[in-house]
């Protein structure tokens, strides 16, 4: 059982915007900190910008930052919002050809099963998962680098 | 988020088997009234009869059944038995190379959405999914034909 890589890669992002809440990031930052190829990157931060989970600042000094406080973004939108794919079981999908189908029992229990798994989620927030800039240290060292030249400039 | 297709395929192995509790059945039969390949099914009836989900009895009367009664099996435990890949995201599995693995917040609470989703389904037992005899009809008629051909033998 897996999330897509498209939610993986999305939660993974919200931990790096949730991290820097003082400043703007870059795609160019995500692709440089996680090594995605950067036509996912893009793909997923259309996703969360469409889900109003990041919002973008366009222009010369642009860049991505959550859309709202982290503690008001829950794990569990993140993740109803990036997985377009809940049919735990053939009949939960698209070209089912179980004979049972219209019978089964199964179904319920999984349905309610899955739900389960979501309200976790839905009880822990973005700010939860947040970490520090001390974390992602190959970003910290260009922020300085950057700090350094505002000052110098 | 799926479960892999032998965990699906088990599933409705279960929903068989807690259906003919009266009659052994048959490999065969499986592939008759799901329309699945021979080999999966046969690998599937294996790993079922190594977790003491089903048991064979062998010989030329032989065939399988339940290997405990319905409500003894939860449907949680065959998920867990059958279900090989429980890493939702990248860091939960073997190979992974995400560099805030050692920080990271995010795999606690989805372990916790993991369990959740599992205990829903500890609470399901296959004689809660059991379906008649009825709903799997290309069976039911052959067994009347047995039944009748028994009687005249």
């Amino acid at each position: 059982m897996r999330l897509n890589d498209t939610t993986d890669m999305a939660l993974r992002v919200m931990i790096y915007a949730a991290t820097r809440v003082d400043r703007l990031f870059t795609i160019d930052q995500l692709v440089a900190v996680y090594r995605f190829p950067r036509s996912t990157v893009m793909k997923v931060v259309n996703a969360l910008t469409r889900g109003d989970f990041l919002a973008a600042q366009r222009g010369r000094a642009g860049g991505l930052r959550l859309a709202r406080p982290a503690d008001q973004i829950s794990v569990g939108a993140v993740v109803r919002h990036l997985e377009s794919d809940f049919g735990l079981v053939e009949c939960m999908r698209t070209g089912n050809q179980c004979i049972i189908t219209c019978q089964c029992r199964l179904i319920a229990p999984l349905q309610r099963a899955m739900e389960a798994f979501l309200e976790v989620l839905d009880g822990c927030s973005i700010a939860d998962i947040a970490l520090t800039p001390a974390d992602f240290p190959l970003i910290e060292r260009a922020d300085v680098r950057n700090r350094l030249n505002e000052g110098l400039g």
